[in-house]
This record gives C-alpha cells, structure tokens and sequence, in this order.
C-alpha cells in the first residue's frame, strides 16, 4: 500500500478492464510507472536486460537501482534479461517503452516478428529524446521499423512526472497522444486514475519534441540560477526557452498549442524549477563556475540535455529558424571557450522583437515522416 | 546606481530619444517603474495621492511604504497629491498607469479633458485586474472614458517582474501589447534595456486576462501545496490553470498563443512558485486550514486574486465555458461551506478529457468591446 497524504485516502480507484502490461525497462520512471500500473490492478511484468535486478526484485520486491526506499507490488513479476517470446507477448494487451531512446529503434526490431498485425497489442512510448545517429524522433523510428499502421496508433504518455512522487500516489497529471484519437483514450483507459490524471491529444510530435527539447531550457535555466539570477529572471528565461521550442516545434511540424500541455510547459517547469532535475544541475554547475568535463565525471553520466543541444542544433540549422537560447548552450557546451557570462551578455543586449514569432509552414521533417505515414502533410499544421 | 550581478555590470544602456514620463502611482510596481525609468535616463515624475509621501521621497529619495531600502535615483520628482494640471500634461510624452484598476475609471474621467487629441501621450497601462463593478478590462474602460481613437492606440505592460528584483536590476522580460503595433514598439523604446527586455504582441485582451485571471489559479496552486502535495501537482496544477485560462480567453476573444506570453505563462509561473505573492499564500494559508477571514485580517487587505475570483466566475457564466479550476476556488472563497479537500477531491475524481478544448467562437464581451472600438469582431479570432 503506498503512503500518500491523507487527503488522498478515501478517492476510490477508478474501476476499468485489468490488462496484462508488459513494461520495458526497470530504471526510475519504468519502474514507477509499473507500481501505478499494478496499484491499478493490471498484471503488470517489468522487464529489465539485467539478470541481477530482476532476482532481486521477484525475491525483495524492490528496485536493486532505483526508488530503493519503496517497497513494490507483489503483482509485479521482473522478467528478463532475455526479452519475452513470441508466445509470451501475444498474451500482453499493452507494451510500455520505458528505455532510453537509443535503445528504441534496435528493441522494436527484435520485438517487430513478435507483433501480431491483426491483433496488435497497444504500444505506448514514455522515452524522451532525439535519436543521436539520425537526429528522429520515436515516431519516425517506430515507422522505420515497424511500419506506419503500427506507427499511427502508437501512444506516447508525457508529463510534469518525478518517479519517487509517483509510487506515494502524490497527484500527478500527464498528456497522452496518438495520431489516433481511439488509441489515445485507450492508453487513458489505462492508466487514468484520480491521482494520476491523463489528458488526451493528437499531436505526439509536439508531444515528443517538447519532452525532448525542455531538458536544453533546464540546463539554461541552471546556468541563470548558478549566475545569482533571481525570480524574474528565472520565470522570463522559462517562458522564452517555451517561446523557442515552439516556434522549433511549429516549424518542424507540431501545433503550437500542444506547447501550452502538461507534456510541453508542465514538464518544462518541473524540469527547470528543481534542483533534482539532472538538466537543471548540469547548468546550474556551469553557472558557477566548473567545466562541462568536471560536472560529467562527477555527475556519473551526460544529462540528456547535453546530447538534445547536439540534436536541436542541427535541426534548428536545417528548418532555418531563430532559436538564440538553444545556440548559446550549445556553444557553452560545445564551442570553442565560449564561456557562460559572455553567451549570457549575447542573448541580452540582442534587440527587442516581437514576442511570437511562428513561421507558417512546417519544414522537412514533417514532410518526410507524414510520407512515411502515409498522412497528407498539412494535417500537422492547424493551430 | 543599482546594485546588481557582477556579470551585469558592463552591459550599456541602450541609447534612445529621452522622454518627459509621468507614472501615476507610488505603489510597488509604480516606484519601480519610475526607478527603471530615470535609471534609463528619462524625465520621471511620479505621482502619488499622498502628500507626506510626495514630501518625503522628494527630500530622502525613498518611498515611505515601498521599497524602503532602496534609493531612488534624484531625477524622479514626486508630485501630488493633487493631480497634475493640464499644463503640466501637455508637457508629457508618455503617460504609465501604475494604479489599481478599480481607480482607473476615475483618473481617465479627470485626465481626458487634459490630453491634446491632435498630440495625446502614449498611454502605458500595468494595472491587472477586472473592474469589479461592471467586469470590464481597461481597454474597455479606455473605450468608454476617453473614446475608441485612445483605446486603439493604449499599450499595456505585464510579465514576471517582482519589483525589489527589478530595482536591483535583475534580468527582467515583459510583454508589451497594443491594438497598434506602432504604439506597442513605441512603448517598447521608452523601456527596453539589456536588463529589461520588452516583447511586442497585438492582443491586450489576451495580456489583460492573463494578468488578471493567473492571480485566481496562484490562489489554488497555494491551496495544493498548503495541502502537502508536491511537484508533479503543482506543475500539473499551474499548466491545467493556464489550459483553462486559455479557454477562457478564447471564449472571451484573446489569442490562445498569447498565454504563451511572459505576461500569460511567464507571471502565472512566478506568482504561483513564491511565497513572496500573497495570492499564492492566501491559498497555502487556505490549504493549511484557516478560514478567508482569519487570513484577510491578518494579511491587512484582500489579495488581488480574492476579488477577481468573483469577477472571473460571472465571467464563466456569461461565456458559457468550462472552468472548473476557477469555480473551485470561488467555491472555497464564497460558497456555503464547501471546504478545500472537498474542492479537491472533486477535481481530481472528474472523468478523463482531452487536454485542450478550446471554444471556436468568441463571446459577447469581444463583440461589445470590439463595437465600441470600432473594429470588425473577427479581428481578434485568428491564431
């Protein structure tokens, strides 16, 4: 039973179909997401590559890596490190991606013999990022590789959502979006509960370019808080970081509104207003002083949004838009010796101008993933 | 001189025509104002209704109830408590209304006679909030006290700006918006520096909404984290807030993407993440378990928010829209004893939407307002 406010106690679980959910991956939001899952009474198998966590967590219940305080639900079962068979999967009814995005496109290959076509199970994808070989986001690698009907029902769940509030059922509110309408409120089907709210919508290229693009604003937003920054500066830099991604995103395809969601400006808040976000920290360090080299090997890994800079900025080069916040990171991370207070002197003394600036069309991107989908391109460009 | 951050201190000024300003009102925003302003070297005269303070700030260079560790640079002459005469006025290039709307009507009946129709100032507006009397924003109010050739041609200035940040200059960006464009750059050159960067938009109603309406949602954002909740609700609540700010909007006839804005997202950001906003801990204080009139005595007056809860929801009622956020918190504030756990667990437990649904048609107030300014109703329809 997870502990939750007291307040909370007497909001009765939202009665719906159990599924039988496969979850894959173990990390930190994967394995939340598998506690809510089974809290809603799904049968839920979480599968991890890692043969040592999954004994573990079938003997203790509990994550040998993340969220080590919580104890998990007995109807979880942690399978692996083999993925499941082809037997296995064609009894599960929703197949959760919860691997980092360089995984994606290698997973749905072995996966893709497994998918029965008339009968596919319900995918929906929690990654967030852009695949670094080819600067595409998931949808475009699930077309790659799967096809556009598997592609064009694929959900995609997003949203202002740290995993340890998760699993003590603090209330919690996400996007879902599919192309298709039918499969977004599937997905919401799922995992809709009162204190994990889903709102619907259409456009998982917003969705994912947002999820994706915020993780570069927060390493902004660090650097600004690092430098003795205040309030208003931290709400102004926010709100233009979200005036950039959308003007990125509307140019690559996406409805500016989808920026106004809990996937765009939801989890960009979270992101940039915490000290537990990587992102947030990466830049806040930089703001004080310390080399990206330094903060790396300390931190253990990259934050993802030291990879995203690399990404955004080539596809900011190839939809020719203006997009100053994200160059100034990326020259801080990538640049020769730019250093923060310079970049930061750049962005303010550049001259007043208008305050949305959207291009009317959308550009490339767009154009080749509508074509791999098989959609007309302009269904992408209402606002 | 200010104080401010050693990165700052090399930054110039932006050089630009100096302007002969008067600010009317000595209150937080107005005094800061004013200080940015003659710290930008224009003429500053700023007027309050209090003759001590007028005495005062004249002989000391500080205001008596604002800001009173700051000195104010000695070109700002305070005058009052009289307003000024029509001699004076003619004199003055742009005119910054930094008093609460509820006295606007009032100023502009007294000031109209004094403005040069053939040379009028450029009026600035920074007050946020709905005339309680009649519900009408200040354009409207523009409108009906001075005439449709004044209104079209009124900026108005919003966007996260705490004013003790702003006198130490503190990177601050607002937005700035007129029916004109000409007027909102205009505006824009009076007050644009490195420091305090100006945005231009062409939809004040979307500004005036925004400014005025956030103030309700930092009140439910208080009640949540005053209730214990954590992160994920009060990113979830704020971007839910705005996604209902925006159908409010458009059902009233603004912009959706202008609540993308600094003065939209931007300022509900701010005022919903610190303490320092007393709408927001009017709402903890709420959420804590005091009742509306033990936290009014003690808070001295009426948040801003308390008021415009009320306004807000004739305002529903009249558009026919959906706000539930906004009629909770009216609830909370004024109805028969419905208390905050109550509120809140009938919202969480409302059944799964689609995240934005937004009204195709704007609504009565647009069509009024746009009739007394003379312009076509579909003006301010599009996206």
């Amino acid at each position: 039973m997870p502990s939750h406010s007291p307040y909370l106690t007497p909001l009765s679980r939202t009665p719906g179909p159990r599924s039988r959910v496969l979850v894959l991956g173990a990390g930190n939001f994967g394995s939340c997401l598998a506690d809510h899952l089974a809290d809603s009474e799904h049968d839920v198998f979480m599968w991890s590559r890692e043969g040592d966590l999954v004994e573990h967590f079938n003997k203790h219940h509990r994550n040998l890596r993340y969220l080590k305080d919580h104890e998990f639900p007995k109807r979880i079962q942690a399978i692996g490190p083999e993925l499941p068979s082809s037997t296995f999967i064609k009894g599960i009814d929703v197949v959760l991606f919860a691997i980092p995005t360089e995984g994606v496109r290698v997973t749905l290959d072995k996966l893709r013999p497994s998918l029965d076509a008339n009968n596919p199970p319900l995918l929906i994808f929690v990654n967030k990022g852009i695949e670094t070989s080819t600067n595409q986001l998931t949808l475009e690698i699930i077309a790659d590789t799967c096809g556009k009907d598997i592609a064009r029902v694929a959900a995609f769940l997003s949203g202002p959502s740290f995993a340890k509030e998760i699993v003590k059922r603090q209330p919690t509110m996400v996007s879902i979006a599919s192309l298709s309408d039918e499969h977004a409120e599937k997905a919401t089907a799922v995992f809709h509960q009162p204190w994990f709210r889903c709102y619907t919508g259409n456009d998982p290229i917003g969705v994912e370019l947002a999820g994706a693009l915020k993780n570069v604003y927060a390493i902004a937003t660090g650097i600004a808080d690092g430098l003795g920054y205040e309030n208003n500066t931290r709400a102004s830099l926010i709100t233009r970081g979200l005036a950039e991604m959308t003007r990125v995103g509307t140019a690559y395809g996406a409805n500016p509104l989808t920026f106004l969601s809990l996937a765009g400006v939801g989890d960009l808040f979270l992101t940039c207003s915490s000290s537990s976000s990587r992102n947030y920290t990466v830049g806040h360090r930089l703001g004080k002083g310390e080399t990206l080299e330094e903060i790396i090997r300390t931190l253990g890994s990259v934050a993802e949004g030291v990879t995203t800079a690399k990404g955004l900025h080539a596809i900011v080069a190839e939809l020719g838009v203006e997009a100053p916040i994200a160059t100034s990171v990326y020259d801080v991370l990538y640049g020769a010796g730019k250093n923060v207070d310079t970049a930061v002197r750049e962005l303010m003394e550049m001259p007043p101008s208008k305050e949305l600036d959207l291009p009317e069309q959308a550009g490339t991107p767009l154009r080749r993933l509508m074509k791999k989908l098989g959609l007309p391109v302009d269904r992408r460009l209402s606002a």
